[in-house]
């Protein structure tokens, strides 16, 4: 930790996203060390801090937001970009995204991480929950010179078909153990921005056993637990005849107990009303991927959840699946996609459905207690965290500004997120992200995704009639 | 014109969207005044024309294609960006655009049209259509300046419930005779990069003799008709009931004669069968905008078109319809919910529908076709005119390149877009525009909008608690 610096920034519009939706249109935020220490009226804050504040930033024209939060991401896919469009689910599983996991060394879970934070960071994102990839360690690395947020987890399975031989064979106690390991070696590790969760990959790919296991053991490290639920009905057919329950895998985690307040249900699009509510009665979060799931899932029933009490964030998935790794797209396509789906129901969209500030509570306050760390983040508070993203709307891409909010949700485009910081420290300012070099990132990511690819032998088929 | 400039552009990816679909890894193109006259692999390009260009550009690790073609947008209303998000339609209608439409003044039409093209630039488009708005001299005048090539259409209506006083009045022969007079002094007009159409704002405005009389006037002239076609089941419902006609718009303008070659019907969203067929049939041109269509209309059987021979194009809409008006994220999400949406019959997204190349040409010749101008833009060949586009795939949006391709329809952000060309002039460089200056042209805008609003008295209500 450096010292316990003292920066004031003023003159903004801040959308706290607090309990009471506090919108400043001439805000002020005062932030020492980690923290956020006043937040009010910009001529109070200036009057009373300015002097003795280390650094004073006039962000006139400006808007302050909470850093986004992006509850679903694959870091170790991001080298993996492209490898695997516009085929088949069974494709882009055993094909193409397989042999590239089962493949990935250490230092190319790190690149990956690397590559990937910039992304997220460019979009905002100060805080991510990692999806269960491949080796925690070299995500830890990159996350802690990164300089952002994350609740990292291991890809676990310890069953299913057709899985690389590498996978195969682990056992529950090796799961379990593995995982274990890293919440002792990483967890709170880099100022506290790390925590270390357990991974299950989904029900198709855990035995009864490791499922009863993952939650004793997460439980025991009273962190939380995150798993891809309901993806595709196949899902659900094989949860009802294996497990003999009546629905899906929602019902069968709810009979078990998995269903709590520290799982965090990735996806969630194959459920009945009654899974929903039961959903709602556990606490269970719900990462909504609007991306990922127009082109490979399904609609899930997103205003129904919110309705239901269910605590809905948002993730971007990994870069195979998506391909934008951007919660500020994700923000976009939820409002549309939600708007547009009861179309099949009604004969006419819902204009109104996740209005802006439903969205935007969703990629902030929501994230936040997605990740169980709401009491010190999502939102612009005192004796929060100052995890906080800086707009400049001033760009062809969101003018006129008629309506700010709207115009954060819908319109914004990355290159308007100018600077972010992240426990009390910049991490990118003025488009420029200051804890590691872009370009030197980018060259070693290109070197070792084409040589991932090559051994793990993925081919793909060209596009068009190529000429060399 | 300026003199026969020649122009070398090398060592470039370029997909040229031709009918061989060739893609070339190291190409080059000659640009001799507004046209193509050579393409083809850089070195023996370099060898045959190097010496006698009079600009060269090395442009190693780029990609070049054709410019895009946003084939629906609403020039004018991009003041009103924001004035009417998450409200349901009516309120959309009768209390914001209605009231925003009718109270701009040519000025105002003249400097939404130069903040729209700056985004249209950025988002690579080089050709546009108007999907009809106010005061088409000052789109024209705006056109001219911004160095882009448009299809000029003016919003006509002489009935319907709630119109504004201003427009209620016009009748048929009025509508007529604007349009006719609108031909005759613009059509042709920069260097023919402008083109006049003829406007039917939707048939719920429209009487049988504004309709046949459009026609009429249409082929006299040897132009196109931009027509908003099946938007709401309501519409289909009215022309069911008034005209008598078993399904509904497509069905009567099909009866009618109007469903021809020259008709660009915007969104089609809700198209029986046999109507997709009757599209087919009749050549018509269908704009599909997938943003403006999730928000407000519903899914049009995009899929089902193009498989009838219906030739597809991509539209932003306007501002206040999608709130994005960029082509690049228009590819993105057709894609994305045209995979998505044969979910509810089929229980499964279809990942491999509307494949990147198939999005790109949509984007590209398709849109060449539905302006009527596919003997001269629309792909990259010899003697067509030389609107194209450099993209930059080197930064954090688009790597790894592993399918360039795809990168380019499902990760490609504005910022990937660094330069455009039309008719033979640089219009933007090193993603700075030429023909405007943007800061000027923002900072007018800004107050056009708010004054505007004001005339028109639209209230926004505020969202959250604002502290002033």
């Amino acid at each position: 930790m450096s010292k316990q610096n003292v920066i004031l920034l003023h003159g903004a519009g801040i959308i706290t996203v607090d309990p009471e939706e506090r919108v400043y249109l001439n805000g002020a935020i005062l932030i020492e060390g980690d923290r956020i220490s006043a937040i009010g009226k910009s001529d109070l804050l200036v009057a009373e801090y300015g002097s003795r504040a280390d650094e004073v930033v006039n962000l006139e024209g400006h808007w302050i937001l909470p850093g986004l939060i992006n509850t679903h991401v694959h870091t170790s896919q991001q080298l993996g970009r492209g490898i695997a469009d516009d085929v088949d689910l069974l494709t882009w599983l055993h094909e193409r995204i397989w042999p590239y996991e089962s493949e990935m060394s250490e230092e190319d879970s790190y690149i990956s991480t690397l590559l990937c934070g910039i992304e997220l960071i460019h979009s905002g994102v100060t805080c991510f929950a990692e999806a269960g990839g491949q080796h925690v360690s070299g995500m830890a690395k990159a996350v802690e010179k990164l300089g952002i947020r994350a609740c990292l987890a291991r890809s676990t399975m310890n069953t299913g078909e057709g899985l690389p031989a590498l996978w195969a064979q682990e056992t529950t106690e090796t799961c379990i153990k593995v995982q274990e390991d890293l919440f002792t070696r990483f967890n709170g590790s880099a100022d506290d921005r790390i925590r270390i969760w357990f991974g299950l990959r989904q029900i198709l790919n855990a035995t009864d056993d490791l499922l009863m296991r993952t939650k004793e053991a997460a439980a025991k490290c009273n962190t939380g637990i995150h798993m891809h639920v309901a993806e595709i009905p196949y899902e659900n057919e094989f949860v009802t005849q294996s497990r003999g329950v009546e629905h899906g895998t929602v019902t069968y985690l709810n009979k078990i107990g998995l269903l709590g307040q520290n799982l965090l249900a990735a996806h969630s699009v194959w459920v009945s009303p009654s899974e929903v509510e039961m959903m709602g009665q556990a606490g269970v979060k719900v990462s909504h991927c609007p991306a990922a799931a127009m082109r490979m899932l399904g609609f899930a029933p997103i205003t129904e959840m919110l309705s239901a009490g269910v605590c809905v964030s948002l993730g971007t998935d990994g870069a195979p699946s998506n391909n934008r790794m951007s919660l500020v797209d994700e923000m976009y396509l939820a409002s549309l996609i939600n708007k547009g789906k009861v179309v099949f129901d009604r004969g006419t969209t819902d204009p109104t459905a996740l209005p802006a500030e439903t969205v935007l509570k969703m990629a902030t306050i929501n994230g936040a207690r997605t990740v169980l760390q709401s009491h010190q983040i999502g939102s612009l508070q005192v004796g929060k965290k100052a995890d906080l993203i800086i707009i400049n709307p001033h760009k062809w891409t969101m003018l006129p500004l008629h309506d700010p909010i709207s115009n954060i949700v819908y319109c914004m485009r990355t290159e308007n997120i100018v600077s972010v910081m992240c426990n009390g420290h910049w991490i990118m300012r003025d488009n420029k992200i200051l804890t590691v070099d872009e370009e030197s990132v980018i060259a070693k990511a290109k070197e070792a995704a084409a040589k991932l690819i090559k051994r793990a032998q993925i081919q793909l088929p060209e596009r068009g009639n190529v000429i060399r």
